[in-house]
């Protein structure tokens, strides 16, 4: 009997990444739920992101179907120097959402994070990205009404 | 002085590039433009294509800026078992295009199947698709009105 299972795992992003991960991020149903990005990358705007980032940690997040892994996404993990860093989940694979992929990623960050020493996590997610909140709140997220907006939803994690 | 000519080569597509073709394939602006596709693709067709693919070469089309090399997009040759192979041109990193990228992919095309022997080569492009003709035409091509339709316009190469 074969499994259907999905099995996925988290690997570091490395610069060999970027190509790819600018390719999901300019995609309109992706970048739609973005703060900060209605169009298209440049490279000048993705290199410059990644090499500015601080206190940060990315994620590719590979799926094992038919004996074989792929990289189907990206989790990052932001404000390490707090302690309550925020996780941002990206299925760029589209055509895969809704498929509990983001649902097991999220949980192996949450692990990673634990291992870390970490308690507590944030998630800052656009309203109406719905399959997204649902994940988070899935996990055990929390809806945080205060620090929450018309157009941003925010959720806690406190273990 | 700094120049500022870009330099594209060409490098075999391989299937670790499986994931960043599909997610430039997955593009409403570049799929628009595609005979067969609406929407983003799913791993089984993506993966499917590649396994079924005949007499067809895909290349990676590579950039140099600023000392490093990146990948923005592939360049293919259908129809290698005739003496008219179709060649398809795909610049994935969207803000690059109209620099002159697509142009200098093609020229390395038509290099490489003189090297083959072909003397002969021909492309397909949506009636939209101004920009994409625009680079066979200036690279040598002459429309070919028996062949073109309302929504596809032919090109023909013959060296």
């Amino acid at each position: 009997v074969k499994s259907t299972k999905h099995t996925v795992k988290l690997s570091p992003a490395t610069h060999n990444d970027l190509e790819l991960i600018m390719a999901w991020r300019s995609h309109p149903n992706i970048y739609h739920y973005f703060k900060q990005q209605n169009a298209p990358l440049t490279w000048e705007e993705h290199s410059g992101f990644w090499h500015r980032r601080k206190n940060r940690e990315d994620f590719i997040v590979e799926l094992r179907e038919n004996g074989a892994w792929r990289k189907v996404g990206t989790i990052n993990v932001n404000n390490l120097d707090s302690d309550m860093p925020e996780i941002g989940i990206l299925i760029g694979e589209l055509t895969l959402q809704g498929k509990g992929v983001g649902g097991q990623s999220l949980k192996l960050c949450l692990d990673w994070l634990k291992i870390f020493g970490y308690t507590k996590a944030k998630a800052v997610i656009h309203t109406d990205n719905k399959a997204s909140q649902q994940i988070f709140l899935q996990a055990g997220f929390k809806p945080d009404k205060k620090e929450s907006t018309k157009e941003w939803h925010c959720l806690i994690y406190e273990k």
